[in-house]
């Protein structure tokens, strides 16, 4: 048990130290020889918990994963109204990736895993699966008009995220990835909510961020 | 003369090796013995024009840049309404994404360049004043309204656009992103338009497509 103990360690300081040098050099341009030496551990004990670079980055992109799903899972497990609750995923998983080194190594690692021997969509493809369930519990609400495509839209939303961050990413190291995001919910809404409830909800992003600065800063 | 030739020649084979070797393995796991085997040129030649892999790649996102940036430039000097030549913009960058493999190289080394000495951020910029001059000329000519924030749609529209071909490009190669885009631009415009004019704009994204479609079909 002691030893499984310390396997369990040593399996978290690898991937933590490997996000830090991942993050800072790209996929390509970092060895293994790297990682040891940022995680503090022996390349035996690196073989024995992943058996390939391509390893690696696939247990950070999945570390990243499970963490984001989290917040989606979450969300759409609790009663916040649909709307509410999909600025309130973007605006968190951004957090995540201005915050937490495993998920911006991760986010960073899937936009670079075109050349993995298999593509990474699952990402993607499970934010879509979130932004579908607010979208029509939004409509159910009446904060989303029934004639929106959920489906298209839901992957336009997911879509436009991810540009958000990279290019927020690009230009200022994430600083201003909050203040981007109320931008693209602003630029969104009126194609989302019905026309007489437009004026109400155009502040609702940034009531939203507001508050969760509030929250945050309470800690 | 016959030498300058000579090496103008080399030059863009070396391009256009390298283009094909990024694009396939990734930034780091790109060897510069690779790039020589793919251009069939020897490592004298390639180091006589390129001094490191980083070189290289800047080469190929300037010479991407200067696709991209021409797309812009033509359409701003044309006297296309802004907010058609807004839409042509991202159609056609997109067009030059799928089927240009310098461009598709240089757009994949931009995102991956987080790890460069300095950021490659000229592109982002660029684009964003273009879209800044198509918004401005759309708000004059009636098309966008008077109340758009130009400089942050123009950065959401450009950072949207970033991510439709990010995540294209993840699930499907970018076989869909004409369609991903007309379906951006379906969910942007009623944030964009004067309300009496949107049913009549609507439609203009998917006409654009089928005209450029029937067109290149000509040829």
């Amino acid at each position: 048990m002691a030893q499984q103990a310390r396997a369990v360690v040593t399996r978290a300081a690898i991937i933590s130290g490997a996000a830090a040098v991942f993050q800072q050099r790209g996929y390509g341009s970092t060895s293994l020889a790297d990682v040891c030496a940022e995680a503090g551990v022996t390349k035996g004990a690196l073989y024995f918990h992943f058996d390939s670079k391509e390893a690696l980055a696939r247990a950070i992109i999945e570390s990243q994963h499970e963490l984001s799903s989290a917040i989606g899972r979450d969300l759409v497990a609790s009663n916040m109204r649909g709307l509410n609750a999909m600025i309130v995923m973007t605006l968190e998983i951004a957090d995540q990736l201005h915050n937490n080194p495993v998920v911006s190594a991760g986010v960073r690692l899937t936009i670079e895993a075109a050349n993995f021997a298999s593509p990474v969509d699952a990402p993607y493809l499970d934010w879509m699966k979130a932004a579908e369930v607010f979208l029509r519990r939004g409509q159910v609400e009446g904060d989303i008009t029934e004639t929106v495509e959920v489906c298209s839209a839901a992957h336009f939303l997911i879509s436009g995220f991810t540009g958000v961050q990279v290019v927020s990413d690009v230009l200022t190291r994430r600083e201003d990835i909050q203040q981007r995001l109320v931008e693209m919910w602003h630029m969104l809404l009126p194609g989302l909510v019905p026309t007489d409830r437009l004026a109400d909800l155009l502040t609702l992003p940034e009531r939203i961020r507001a508050s969760r600065q509030a929250a945050l800063g309470q800690h």
